[in-house]
């Protein structure tokens, strides 16, 4: 079979050859369950707390500060259903262009008695920071704003967001004390950080965020394992109960060859991602001016330079990215329309509508994600046949 | 190092190299996102289709009623909150000795306004269907009794009670009729069938459940990986919202080489556990003769036939289960007291307390559960060593 050119990256990685090497040990030798008070629960113990003091050292957090889940998407519910269930109501801050596993909690919420407000997003794919503050009320419980956004890849202010968010809270402490009020809602601070863990500075001190939820797949680990970062301090409630794993906020055997995985994964990331960075903005500059320059009416989604350095993202006028992305296929391209979590449906993706385009943009958008495996080569030929495949459907389309 | 003897394969097993092999083209290979449409996505849908037919086939289910979940702990609790969250009452009936997954998301409902049933359990460990056929209201939503317990291996009569159910729901239904009520509760049947997998029929037509736990570290399958059997027509509502994965009742990207592997263990289970049954039910039989008879002062808990063919529960009076284990740990044995979930706690195990015996019997149990890799000489090895710990553990129990 010829060899296959994988442009989705954004949807999940393949497992680094050193990470498969790391967990190797964990099947069948060191497997015991970390619960147990004997030799083999002992050892897998010590693997889950050394990983943990590892991702620690990386985010620059305390090792107790990190709760292994089964990915990106528990993370998420832990965080944002963890926060809004030890209230009955509140109010929650969150952007119209979040990933599903942020923005379906919420919406559950919603009608359930929260109070939401979607901020809108910038037509460069930016949320402002001012947005965020003049948003901020004394019945805020939660602030859940993506780092790096999972299809345009553009990148949050974090840090500034955090500092607007700390601010308000100072402010509102003052004024709580002064007034004797027993209120006691706080404005917590979640980022999903997923699609920005192999590319961006994961210092959570930084950042200033109280939550941030990081996934395997998404950085060359294993499937089914990620963590959420839960500041010391921050209480939440379980989703699930059952044993007292994970700080009793995430019960369930641990996965202990995944969190292994998942640790040596973030340790490669980490150590990488300065030269993979350079490397990859590079290879992602010189696609995105090749298609705009080559295939007429091609427009790029979203900030070109405040974006992941592995993200392209482009509307296509005039055809419908799902036609595309399948014509590609054909050629051994693998690419994607949208996310993968929603790329059953033909609704157009939300991202761009978030961006205050019209339905042609988010029908035409296409998302390629760059990974370690791909070089100049790949995108060669990837425009060796894209504008012919853009001519062929555009005129497929002006024929109906 | 010496080798060591692992008699703990209740709290986890080892990963069974035909398992290992099994997933091994999932890591790098056919590591697709089974969300995308292109090549290497559709291969991965293929896969889950594949494993959640073959699954099917061994429990006799559709295909459509296998849900994947991160593992025993969140299938239970998918079942148990994916069950109650539909009313803001109801009634649920459980038993005192199930595991802390069923156990405590129960008791969260019963603090947030459910009723709760907790059967007594007789003092052989076994459910009696009249005891349940006794509790059963028109308000009852929920029953979820443990096929085989994970302490003591006691097998409950799990078609009887399914009988029972089937027989009052047919007489409610008929009330509701004549009444012309619009009440519409419905007693649904679970049961966490994560110890059984591996020995026991998973027929769930004819163990007449709704909704069964499978969980793959137990059946020397892969960690972080189970399932949830939901029959047609049972309507859940999602603890995690997200994506659309698993038709639609659990969200986040699926972790397709831990499913081929559940697949693969699942496989190897049903077509030797009839031959492991034979001779793991001759060694468990073995090995309580020689513990009662060589050690003075030692119960069996649970019923001697009636119980999983790995598992071996006794009490050790005027001895901590604790000491025990840890001193045969010292010796290159691996054993456990009370369930791994708990042993961090030095509470009494809460399932011996269930059968209505005293303390002493609580904190002097201990559990030897045998796997594939054990031999008569492991249970020669334990016996020519226990003894003597036990006559120590006494003498110093003595002089306090």
């Amino acid at each position: 079979m010829k060899k296959r050119i994988y442009l989705d990256h954004a949807a999940t990685t393949y497992l680094d050859p050193r990470v498969k090497k790391a967990m190797e040990r964990c099947w069948s030798d060191d497997f015991g369950n970390p619960s147990t008070i004997y030799h083999e629960g002992r050892k897998a113990k010590r693997d889950i707390e050394e990983s943990r003091k590892i991702i620690a050292g990386i985010i620059r957090s305390h090792p107790d500060e990190i709760i292994f889940t089964s990915g990106g998407t528990e993370s998420n519910n832990l965080a944002i259903f963890g926060s809004a269930n030890k209230y009955k109501k509140g109010h929650i801050i969150t952007t119209k262009f979040e990933h599903h596993s942020v923005l379906n909690p919420i919406k559950f919420l919603e009608k359930n008695g929260f109070n939401v407000t979607y901020l809108d997003v910038g037509k460069d794919g930016i949320v402002e920071p001012h947005n965020v503050e003049r948003e901020l009320r004394p019945e805020t419980i939660l602030v859940s704003i993506i780092y790096a956004n999972n299809e345009i890849g553009t990148i949050q202010p974090i840090p500034e967001i955090g500092k607007v968010i700390k601010d308000f809270r100072e402010a509102h402490l003052e004024a709580l004390l002064l007034s004797g009020s027993k209120a006691s809602k706080w404005a917590v601070f979640h980022t999903d950080a997923c699609q920005a863990t192999g590319y961006l500075d994961m210092d959570v001190e930084k950042l200033g965020v109280d939550m941030m939820t990081v996934n395997g797949s998404k950085v060359y680990g294993p499937k089914g394992i990620g963590f959420l970062y839960v500041k010391r301090g921050v209480k939440l409630i379980p989703v699930m109960y059952g044993g007292e794993q994970e700080n009793k906020l995430r019960p369930g055997t641990e996965n202990v060859p995944a969190i292994v995985g998942l640790t040596e994964a973030i340790k490669i990331a980490d150590k990488e991602k300065k030269e993979e960075m350079k490397r990859l903005t590079a290879l992602r500059d010189y696609f995105i001016g090749r298609l705009i320059k080559e295939i007429p009416n091609v427009f790029l989604n979203g900030h070109p330079q405040k974006r992941l350095p592995n993200n392209i993202n482009v509307s296509i006028m005039g055809v419908e990215g799902e036609s595309t992305v399948l014509y590609l296929d054909n050629f051994g391209v693998s690419c994607s329309t949208g996310s993968a979590c929603t790329s059953d449906s033909l609704e157009p993706s939300h991202v761009i509508m978030a961006l205050g385009k019209d339905y042609e943009y988010g029908h035409g958008s296409i998302r390629f994600s760059l990974g370690k495996v791909n070089k100049k080569s790949d995108i060669d030929y990837v425009m060796k046949i894209l504008p012919n495949i853009v001519k062929k459907l555009r005129l497929i389309s002006a024929i109906k």
